[in-house]
């Protein structure tokens, strides 16, 4: 694998690091450590997330090449760079925005749950394949669960959208509105079926009976909720890195504070990347349940363990290689490539967008 | 003046300073002086043009209070931080989007014409009243050009803007298009016979015969290139504050790297701030034509003058106050202000859209 393969996304995690210039390189400089450099060619974006000093330079230099920023608090997103000069996003931005109210936002709303149902059959078939010799009676259950996925693939796929063309008349109010929350919908009951079914591959002791939210109840939802957030870092880099707005989704709808796109994005990495590492963290043993402990209405993860399971979702991104339209991309560069089929279809270049399917 | 009014949008324009956070303020630290603080609730926004560490911790703290950070090198923008968390913004951004082909967008572009024409009036008539009794001749041909405008202010004034639902039918292709261009011809032509009078005001000896640019050709004009390239820090300031989109604009359209809503907002200060300042120092000698040289095609400005004008500019800017709907602004307040006005017009909260006229 070349080097340009693995430096995609910088993320900088150790506190007091530096980032500095050197001619045309970000130099990453770690104290107790031989200092790094990096081809300002070979950097997609920057994520902060700790204690680090960007200089002036390399901030600069990073603008120059239109490479976005993103600071977070821990794992927070908390701002991001937008470049400035030579910034030629807002006929993207304008065609974002036309497509919501469109039949394109139906379109990628569809293929987005569409995408987001296949990953879980996906996980589903793969965990039962595994099991058949020594857990038939599980493995059993799980193709059966995936059959009943394959259904809601099914109704999601079926949805009519209108065309394009009949948006113009203002006779028709929002059909897409519609079509959205039918897809929701069908999403929403998918998921169900799918943690209900994903809950049988964790030990009881993990007293996992069902996917919850603020906060999240038990060890694997905690992991769940914790990993999905991480995954906002690199999906907004891929989102700026393209020049789209991160407020303004398709299936995810406008809502103060919601940064839509990013969680229309999401959908279809959750399985291949935070799902899956969960699976093997707890699977091998390596996260255990004496790692976390209640606090109040809260499910705290110990340092150590947490540590490995950021370690392990960032290693996944940033080393797991698939070949995507003929080429071998890492997880993290596929993110920017399913950005970029966004732009590609809304700019009319493609005639539709088909999402991210892992090969289990 | 209240501290408050001094301290919306933080200059950090000398090099080795570093911006840190102290409980709820941002300290300033430069080498050499007190550190200074400012509360985090007075800040609007934050503009670093040269060599400047802003701590993580800063940054954080600003990202939490919504506040704008612009990166420029020297006075061209480079980047600029856009606030995640709490993030209310995208329904801002797509009426803005929307109403650029809507009458809304027709709207505000015949305003913007309007406001930029009757600054050129008011600044002609302001220095013919000076001139009268000392230069009686030249009071004339000022007040004759200021008449001239005036026509071309009615003609701006007197386009129809068709009402927002004749825009729902496709039958009418984009009308607003042809609006923007009659409005950018009568803009064009009020600007040359501006600059046409605006000449007579400077001694013979600076050979300013009219306006040109990219590069200008002699003294005046690349000052006032300049001037307006200053003006884009506080007018990006003031549109991110809001929320808005810097480069979709109304009456400058959508073309890659151009920041159109910027150059729509800073018509309005161009004559209140940047004409007006330069009239004073070439007026009082404070910059003399031998503060310029050529070098090939550029005219280039002492260190020394160029120092006298920035500075004149930004004292400009955070010290002449008006009183804007009953309140005492300062200049860059009332830039954020406008900007706000854009946000409310567009969300149907205020029925026009009325730009910013200096009292002369």
């Amino acid at each position: 694998m070349s080097r340009k393969v693995l430096f995609v996304i910088l993320y900088v995690q150790s506190p007091g690091t530096t980032l500095g210039k050197s001619s045309e390189t970000i130099k990453v400089i770690k104290s107790g450590a031989k200092p790094r450099r990096f081809s300002i060619r070979d950097i997609e974006g920057v994520i902060i997330s700790t204690k680090v000093h960007v200089s002036y330079d390399a901030l600069m230099l990073l603008s120059e090449y239109s490479i976005p920023v993103i600071y977070q608090k821990g794992h927070k997103i908390l701002s991001y760079s937008v470049p400035y000069a030579n910034h030629g996003f807002v006929l993207t931005r304008r065609e974002q925005m036309n497509a919501y109210n469109d039949s394109r936002g139906g379109h990628i709303a569809q293929r987005i749950v569409m995408g987001a149902i296949d990953n879980k059959i996906r996980l589903l078939k793969y965990t039962a394949k595994n099991r058949r010799s020594y857990k038939p009676q599980e493995a059993k259950y799980l193709v059966k669960v995936a059959g009943i996925l394959e259904k809601k693939y099914k109704e999601a796929e079926q949805i009519q959208i209108p065309r394009k063309s009949t948006f113009t008349k203002p006779s028709i109010p929002k059909p897409v509105e519609k079509i959205r929350n039918k897809l929701m919908g069908i999403e929403g009951s998918a998921a169900r079926e799918y943690f209900h079914a994903f809950r049988t591959l964790f030990p009881k002791k993990f007293n996992f009976v069902g996917r919850n939210r603020r906060p999240p109840k038990d060890p694997i939802n905690s992991l769940l909720s914790f990993g999905y957030t991480l995954l906002q870092g690199p999906v907004l880099s891929g989102i700026a890195i393209c020049g789209l707005e991160p407020y303004a989704g398709f299936l995810h709808s406008d809502r103060s504070g919601k940064p839509s796109l990013i969680l229309d994005l999401i959908e279809e990495f959750r399985q291949p990347v935070i799902d899956r590492v969960i699976l093997r963290l707890i699977g091998s043993g390596e996260i255990k349940n004496t790692d976390f402990r209640k606090e109040g209405a809260f499910i705290k993860l110990s340092d150590i363990a947490r540590y490995k399971y950021i370690n392990a979702i960032f290693k996944e991104l940033e080393t797991k290689v698939q070949k995507i339209d003929g080429k071998k991309l890492v997880l993290q560069q596929i993110i920017v490539h399913q950005a970029r089929k966004f732009v590609r279809y809304l700019q009319g270049r493609e005639s539709e967008y088909t999402t991210y399917c892992f090969n289990w």
